[in-house]
């Protein structure tokens, strides 16, 4: 469903009238058309793109995967519907905060995780901050797609992971950690 | 005018009103509302936040100061003012070209430009991407001005700038440009 249309085109009627689930039942647990189609949007990213389990692979391995199937995901239907999510969330402050609380925070929390976990066992800096480091890692991303149109290249996502984990491992090799 | 209202108030009858200009000769200039709401635009973030001039300050420096400056110029009302186009730009394809061609590329060649000169004068490694170079510093500013509702604060723009610019420098001074 979410692969067909838009935020826009996207209403708790035309979920209702497709799974034959009656409207309230679906607001017994969606407040809003929003928390139901921010919650079908995580359901997408989740199943295409979860963070790699693999704990045998480096950290710096695991984004280099996630940011390729992401980047990959986002030039399809779910991209589309991404910024169709976006542009709604970017004139009311409510779907923003929803988009943010029940996909971003929730997504954000797992690779938060990962981070803290490859400090703790010396893989990158201890001072490595997570939440400017996402912002890092998936900033570059949503800013190609939302503003230049396209996600970037598998040449420029490799280039990005790179570049913030050759400072973070750096650093965290060199015991530079007072230098920034 | 920008700062009081946003893209979805901007018109070109309200242009004309407020200037005295007649619509046909606006029209002359500028083929769309788009075209002109994104110079206006343009004006508004040159006049606030031009690329430093000053040839002795560091690379490095020079971006601290453009992305701190961005990033509160970005917290008041050119802020709000962007968000609209934004959500304009994500929901209609036409309106997005016209800010990336008229505002994302034409400051981004002034910035390209001073990449490759610190290319150029040793400052930073020879094969600097200009292009992710700057998705890399932008793109969280407006991921966090887009997504969270807030530009960075300062402490985690100069963590940013730091992240890059250590690559950049650590590798062009140790020659370790095979390495990524």
């Amino acid at each position: 469903m979410l692969e067909e249309g838009t935020f826009q085109d996207f209403s708790i009627e035309a979920v209702s009238a497709r799974t034959g689930v009656a409207k309230t039942t679906i607001y017994r647990w969606w407040r809003s058309k929003a928390e139901l189609a921010v919650d079908a949007f995580l359901d997408a990213v989740d199943a295409k793109v979860p963070f790699p389990a693999d704990d045998a692979m480096p950290v710096r391995e695991r984004f280099r995967v996630v940011l390729r199937r992401l980047s990959r995901l986002y030039r399809g239907p779910v991209g589309r519907f991404m910024r169709s999510v976006a542009s709604a969330a970017l004139a009311d402050e409510q779907v923003r905060a929803v988009w943010w609380d029940r996909f971003f925070a929730v997504r954000r929390a797992v690779v938060a995780q990962r981070l803290r976990e490859a400090a703790e066992g010396g893989e990158i800096r201890g001072d490595c901050d997570p939440e400017t480091t996402m912002d890092s890692l998936f900033g570059p991303l949503i800013y190609s797609l939302f503003l230049r149109g396209r996600p970037p290249s598998d040449r420029q996502m490799d280039l990005l992971v790179d570049r913030v984990f050759s400072h973070l491992e750096v650093a965290s090799k060199a015991g530079e950690s007072g230098k920034s």
